[in-house]
This record gives structure tokens, C-alpha cells and sequence, in this order.
């Protein structure tokens, strides 16, 4: 047994033919101060099982109660030095692992990749172990849309003699197939982000009750939970599953957020409107959106990690939503993860088998994952998260959009004389400001005055310049996104510094302080 | 006289030594039932003036009164065959010249045009001639900024004995320098979108009382609304003006609207909030602004021409405004054209004279003036002006936007059962609405069913459709808008098209109809 691993005892009991999704079966771990309850699950052919995740190394005792009975003790060592597994949660704007260390998503999406065939399976592991992305979205429940007509091998329920899903009735070769993809991406240190909904269905999974539904989440909870690597994602485009009304969805984010020992990450995916992330269950905000100009003034919203997670994908289809290019994927990674939040990948190259990566996995093809790639490794070596560095005006548009008469009144009551006018135009946007705003963002983050990081977008700026504190010094580097260089362009600067810039698009500074 | 020619009466009379800007000077020109008053100017040196356009061909009669009394007949010739002079109207979301003619604005910015020595002057007149710009906007009064900080070699005003302006006695030399500007670009076929008033300013014309004002407007109005090229702009950035006010501005609007005896276009350009656009003596809206995505929305806002006349500049500057490629001046060009609106260009490359083409002129250098000529000949060809192709889904997010509960439940009771929940799902967005569809726009257009024209923008799709009508039968076009190339896909196409195209960025299709 050892720290943040799947701790699980396995019994054998009587076999079962109905009903054996909410059996009867608690187990209580003990360590010192802490204590844990789970609940238990049947997993077919008399088997029983308990599943714990070990947040602390020592001697953990159990008592195990209901259709089984037992009690014991089992020391769990501490995480092996190496590859950290343990799980990942959020602190303020960003991620964290339990370990301490920080943790930057950089994810993909591969909706259906639980529902293809063992061989694609199989290929699409590999692909993403040699990937940057170290964070899957993917469905418990297959895909049904366009380029996902393929049946699943395996449905996460048997059905009743009237062909109905009865959801009391888990298929445990399902869940065992979904856990074997779960523990191999843990192995490989990709999250999972399970979404527990979805609209594109022709099976019934969309059309549930939403008692059907709290079943199919127990069984859900109490075999997944213990996964170091999963969050929660109750839905994706919970907006257009249209069988659930808004009391089902509090009662399912409530029912996930009660029900899980180890309190993974949760969020809800949107089409069209936002979930609403300010709720306190809710983890971090997972965000549909194009409109990548806005995390800053998200982050102040919800004070919480901004996670966009779909933003169009890498690819060639004729709809909108795949055929960015991957230097304007590129450039969505660095827009968002400069301005201090978190991007999603996800690619649609057509191909004549319908394997796209976006659903079903197989082949990564686009130009994107190299890059991102390259961006991860420069802000996984920065000194700290990044916080978007914001224009001095930015608190201005915030105050026009609120139409925050009192703000302005103090604004105009310190402002110098010359901007006065300045503001009272701005306050004029009312909202539009916040239009305003996002039109002319500017892409900027610093690591408090460790690192300030730029990124020039579609600027081919030849000069530019940097507001560097003057009590520090900086080693300054160019930064060519798409082709993956740096390039030192001032060994030691301090204060307002002009840069030279080689004029073209795509290019990004980033400045380290060596004087710490 | 030609129709559509600045007609002019010469006088001369006593010689002022003050106060000549307001002079009794009034002549009325009547030809069958029409009658046109102007007032006259005092131009220096015993000289006075009387300006008249005439709209028509035929004999006028005129009586000329006040410091000047006279009477008589001119003939009017019907404007030439040949270049088109007749001044620009808005009908509609569009502009057409008086002689009948659809008239596509292509503009560029200039803005201290006038305040440069002659051989520059010179310089960007020619330039002007070889671009593909048919109207520059340019400032009456002198720039200063950074990159403009040249003394201009006149200014409009002499001055008290105490050093200040005496708009009382405008310097005929500068307005006749000025004149002999605006009546080069008519022969050029180029319209000047007049700024009458601007923020950037050393001199104190920014600072000028509002009775002090309507003086300088009178005497702009008396010199130069017979000009047939000139459009008003009532500033550049009004909304930074700090030393007016918003009655100001109304009582400027209206005196201008009402002293034109020609009528001409009327506009104001914004720094952060828009001119009220609504306003019926505004003619058309003039918009700062990098929200491409929403020319249909404010079309359907304000129900006349949207011209974008900021949208930043080709160049290489380190601020923002002034840093983009010519590539994307080229995007925001096609962005804008396909969805019924008109754009306008500016150049901003660092210069070490400081002639930089947005404020000084000089030479074009950038890379989007020739893809610019391009889309011109492109959009000049065709049948009609191009009116916005929405999405399908477009009214629902304006429905959203406004919150609109009835629109809503009638949009309900006719959709199919499968798209109510998406529709409800839309409604929620609420403000938000605006933004999403800007941020998930396709910019596509049409010419009633003559034409149909789609600008693919970022999106590198190998495939598309169009969706023609199956009654017709249309030509269809690829357009390398970068490379500038046409290529046919189809000869013959109708009713729902598909399409295949190289997978590169800045792609557009265009489909004729050629069994009309």
C-alpha cells in the first residue's frame, strides 16, 4: 500500500443476480486524527470490494460493516520517490498537487475514448503518454454525433427484460475496463477528467430519471474515488442535456460533492451559458468558450482556477469548432496560460475510418501538441503560478462595466488632472466595456517579481518593452512560439527595458530574475 | 459649370482688417423647383467668395446679397462621362453617389495630411492616387502626439495681439491650402472624411470656447461644404476631448447638420463608447473598434452604413493600436466587407523622419494595400452591396442579449421539440449573448441571391458548403485572399454546395449567379 494509490480489499461473498448497485458495505480507515469512510461495491461473481485513497502514510485501521464484515490494519507507505501521483486539487487560481507541488494542466480531449475497440484503446495510451497533455476529458456514458457512430464494446449497465438500462445492475466488465484506463493513465500522470453527462446520445444514457441518475453516481463514486487521478466533471454541455431541469443538476452536483471521500476537483462544462462556478462545491471553472481575452477578469469573478476547456479544436472539419489551425491553437495555449489560466487541446483532422483524436482517439496529427509541448516546459520551470499582469486601465473597464458610480467618484477624486476626462469616457462603455476591454487585450503574466512573461499574439511588434522592477535583475529571453526557440536577448536588466523584437507574429518575452 | 463641381462666385470688395469670418454674405441658387441658400466667405485682400455644388444640371439663376450684391444665370453641364465626382450618400446600410452609382468607401487615415510641408504633401497625394483608397480621413486642425511633432507650415486662424487664435479671422492662406488638398483628392476620386475637432493638440484649438467653435465651423461650412467630397467627421476620438461637453457635442452636431447646404455624410469617431449613432442628423456610424465579429448587430442597431475607421494599423510600433501584420489588416478588411460593413486602413511604421503614413503620409509600405485593391475589385464587381448572411442561430442570441421573454416563447411554440432546450439554453446567456456570437462568428455574405461571398478567415477547412438556391445556377470562385489569386471551383453550382478547398487560412469563396 502506499500514499495516494488505490488502496483496495477484496472479498468474496454471495453472488448476486439484482440490485447489487447500492448494496449494503462501509468501511472506515483510521489513521491518527483522520478518518475516512467509503462505501463498498459489488463487482460481479461474489466479488466485494473497498477502495481507499491513502492521503497520508502510517498505519490506517479499518473496520469494514454490512454484507461484509472484517477489521484490520495496513500500513500504507509514503509516495515512492519519482513520479508524483497524488491528487490534484485547487488553491486559489491554480492547481496543486496534495504533495505540495504545483500542478499545470495542459489537457486534451478524447470524449468516446473509453468506447473504442481494445487496439484503439491501446493506441491512444501511447499517444498520449507521448504527449504534453497530462489531463484527458473523456465520458463515462459513449458518444453518439457526427464522426461517432461506432457502438461501444461494453455499456456501463445490463438491461432489464424490457431492454430498459437498469442502472441497478452495473456491468462490472464496463467499470473494470474504465478503471484499467483510469490506472494507466494515473500510471502515465495523466488526469482524467470523467464527465459523468452528456447530450450526444442514442442509448437512453441521456434520458435517464434522475433517481436513475443518483444510482448510476453512487456506483460511480464508490468505484472511482479512489482514483488519485480523476475530477469531476458532471457534465459536458450540461445546457443541452435537455431530460435534466436546473434542480437536477443542483441535486447532482450536490450528490458528487457529498458522496466523494477524497473530494476530487469538480466542474460542469458549458455550450452556451457559464455553470455557475461561483457555487462552493464547484472547484474550478471548466469553460467553453473563444473568448480567451476574459480570464483575468473570470479569475476575479469566481477567485477561482480558469480552465478552458474547449476553445475550438486543431483540425479540418467544414463546422467552426474544428478547424482552427494549430498555430492559432498555438496561440490560444499562450493567451490563456500567460494571462493565468488553463487551455484545453483537442484535434479533428477527418479521416476515413472516423477516428478523429477529439472522440475517439488513435494518432495525434496537428502542429499544436509539439508547441504546447515547448510552452509547458517554460512555465513548468517558472518560480510559481502565473498571475495575469493586467493593463493599469483594466480596473477602470471593470468599474464601467459595473456602472459602479461610487468607484468612479474615488477614481476621479486621486486622478490627475489630464485623465479625468479619460475616465469619465470610459465609465460612458457602461457594458460594453467589458467588450472593450477584451478587444484590446494585451497577453501578460507575471510569477509575483520572479518572472514576467509576454506574449505578442498576432503582434509582429519589432521593439517593445518591459516594466522590470528596478531593484531586481532580470535575464531577458525571446521566446518564437511556433518555432520553438529562445533566444536570450539581455542577460541583465532592470526597470523600464526596450527590447528588440525580430517583427513577427507569435513571439513572446519572458523575463527570469537571477538576482534571488 | 459641371454638375457636381464646386461652383464659384468672385467678388471683389473692401478689404477687412477683423472680423471677417462672419460676413453678411448670402446667395441663393434656384434652377426649376429646386433653391439652394449658402453663405459666402471673405477670402483675403478685397476678395469674397460665394461657393455653390449643384446637384443638377441646367440654368441656375442666383441672387447674390448682403457685402455683395449681384444677380444672373449660370449654366450647369451634366457632370461628364467618366470619373464619378457626385457626392456620397447613405441609403440604407450602404453608400451611393448622388449620380445613382453604389459607392464602396475603402479608406485610409492620414490625419495630419494638411500640416505638412508641400513635398510631402506631394508625396501622399501620389501615394493616395496609386492605393486602392478612395477616401482618407484627415484632420483640420494640426496633430500632436507621438511621431507628430512637426510645426504644420500654416494654421487656420490669425491671432489676437495677446497670441491667441482669433477665429474671427480665419488665414486664407491656410484654407486655401487646404482647399487645393481636398479639390486634388476629388479629381483623384477620393472622399476626406473631414475631423473637424480632435483631442491632440498643443496649439489650444482643442481648448477653443463653444462659441469660438461655431465660428470655426461656420467658416468651414461657408469655405467648404461645395466641396462634393468632403464628409464630416465631428472628431477623432470625441470622447477625449475633455473640453467639451456632451451639449457641446449635440449643439456641434446640429450646427454643422444644419449649415451644409450640400448635405454631406456626418459622422463622429469614438475612442472607448460609440457616438449615438441613432441620432437622425448622423448618416452614418463611424467606429473605433476591434469587435469585427458584430457589424450585423449594429446594423440592425442603427440601420445605416457601418464604417469601421479604426480597427489598428499595419505597422511596427510597440503600442498595440499600431502593431498589426499586414496580414490581419487584411483578415479585419475581409472580416468587416463580407458582413456589410466598410473598413478603413492606416500604416504605421517606425520611421526615423517620424513619417509615419496614419499621421503624416508620405509612401505606403506595408503588405495590405495591395490585397486591400484586391478585395475592392472583388466586391466592385459585384451585383449589389453586400448584405450580411447571419447564422440561423443569430436572432436568438440578439433575442438573449435583450432578454426578450416573449420572443422567446414565440420562437418556442413554432420550434421542433429537439431545438426548445438549446433555445432555452441560449436565453440563459443573457448579456452574454452579444459576446458569445461575436466570439463564434462566420463572416459571410450576399448580394439578394446574386451572390453569395464567405470569408473563412482563420479556418483552415480542406471542405465547406454553401447552401445556393436551387433555382439558380452559380459560378463559384476560390479566393486566396493573401496570395490574391481566383481560382474556379465550380462552374456551375446550386442548391447545397460542397466544397473543396486547400486547407490554408484567408481563404474566401465567392459564387455568382449566372443564369440571370
Amino acid at each position: 500500500m502506499e500514499q495516494y494509490r488505490v488502496c483496495e480489499l477484496t472479498y468474496q461473498g454471495s453472488v448476486l443476480t439484482d440490485h447489487w448497485a447500492q448494496i449494503d458495505l462501509t468501511a472506515v480507515f483510521s489513521c491518527k486524527d483522520q478518518q475516512v469512510t467509503v462505501r463498498g461495491f459489488y463487482d460481479g461473481a461474489g466479488v466485494y470490494k473497498v477502495r481507499f485513497l491513502p492521503m497520508a502514510a502510517g498505519v490506517w485501521q479499518y473496520q469494514v460493516s454490512g454484507v461484509i464484515t472484517d477489521a484490520g490494519t495496513l500500513e500504507v507507505l509514503p509516495a515512492a520517490p519519482g513520479a508524483d501521483h497524488s491528487p490534484v486539487y485547487a488553491e486559489g487560481c491554480h492547481f496543486r498537487r496534495r504533495s505540495g507541488a504545483l500542478f499545470w494542466p495542459f489537457g486534451t480531449t478524447v470524449y468516446a475514448l473509453a468506447h473504442q475497440e481494445d487496439t484503439l484503446v491501446r493506441q491512444t495510451l501511447e499517444s498520449l503518454k507521448a504527449s504534453p497533455f497530462n489531463k484527458v476529458r473523456m465520458c463515462i456514458f459513449p458518444k453518439h454525433y457526427d464522426y461517432n457512430h461506432n457502438e461501444p464494446p461494453l455499456y456501463a449497465f445490463e438491461k432489464t427484460v424490457d431492454g430498459r438500462w437498469d442502472v441497478n445492475r452495473p456491468d462490472p466488465a464496463f467499470w473494470q475496463r474504465l478503471e484499467r484506463i483510469l490506472a494507466e493513465l494515473d500510471q502515465a500522470g495523466i488526469q482524467a477528467a470523467l464527465i459523468l453527462f452528456h447530450p450526444y446520445d442514442r442509448w437512453g444514457f441521456a434520458q435517464l430519471s434522475a433517481q436513475e441518475n443518483r444510482i448510476y453516481l453512487d456506483t460511480v463514486l464508490r468505484r472511482l474515488s479512489a482514483f488519485p487521478n480523476v475530477w469531476w466533471s458532471l457534465a459536458n454541455e450540461y445546457d443541452l442535456c435537455a431530460a435534466k431541469t436546473a434542480q437536477d443538476w443542483c441535486d447532482i452536483e450536490a450528490f458528487v460533492a457529498s458522496h466523494d471521500p477524497a473530494h476530487h476537483l469538480l466542474s460542469c462544462h458549458n455550450c452556451f451559458a457559464f455553470w455557475d462556478h461561483s457555487r462552493p462545491a464547484v472547484t474550478h471553472a471548466s469553460l467553453q468558450t473563444k473568448m480567451l481575452a476574459r480570464i483575468s477578469e473570470w479569475r476575479d469573478q469566481y477567485q477561482k482556477p480558469i480552465v478552458v476547456d474547449e476553445c475550438c479544436y486543431e483540425g479540418d472539419l467544414d463546422q467552426f469548432w474544428g478547424s482552427i489551425s494549430g498555430r492559432e491553437m498555438t496561440n490560444r495555449f499562450w493567451r490563456v496560460v500567460t494571462t493565468g489560466g488553463y487551455c484545453t487541446h483537442g484535434e479533428t483532422f477527418l479521416d476515413p475510418e472516423e477516428v478523429l483524436w477529439w472522440a475517439r482517439g488513435g494518432v495525434l496529427r496537428g502542429e499544436s501538441p509539439a508547441r504546447i509541448a515547448f510552452l509547458r516546459g517554460i512555465v513548468e520551470s517558472l518560480p510559481g503560478p502565473i498571475e495575469p499582469l493586467d493593463l493599469p486601465v483594466s480596473p477602470l473597464f471593470r468599474m464601467a462595466a459595473r456602472q459602479d458610480r461610487s468607484a468612479l467618484e474615488q477614481m476621479l477624486a486621486v486622478a490627475p488632472e489630464q485623465f479625468r476626462h479619460a475616465l469619465k469616457a470610459v465609465y460612458q462603455l457602461g457594458g460594453e466595456a467589458t467588450f472593450f476591454a477584451a478587444s484590446e487585450a494585451v497577453y501578460m503574466g507575471h510569477c509575483g517579481e520572479d518572472a514576467y512573461l509576454v506574449f505578442y499574439d498576432l503582434r509582429p511588434c519589432p521593439k517593445g518593452w518591459l516594466e522590470l522592477p528596478e531593484n531586481h535583475r532580470y535575464r531577458v529571453e525571446l521566446i518564437d512560439t511556433w518555432n520553438m526557440t529562445r533566444t536570450e536577448l539581455l542577460p541583465a536588466a532592470s526597470g523600464k527595458t526596450p527590447l528588440t523584437l525580430p517583427g513577427r507574429e507569435g513571439m513572446a518575452v519572458l523575463a527570469v530574475r537571477i538576482d534571488g
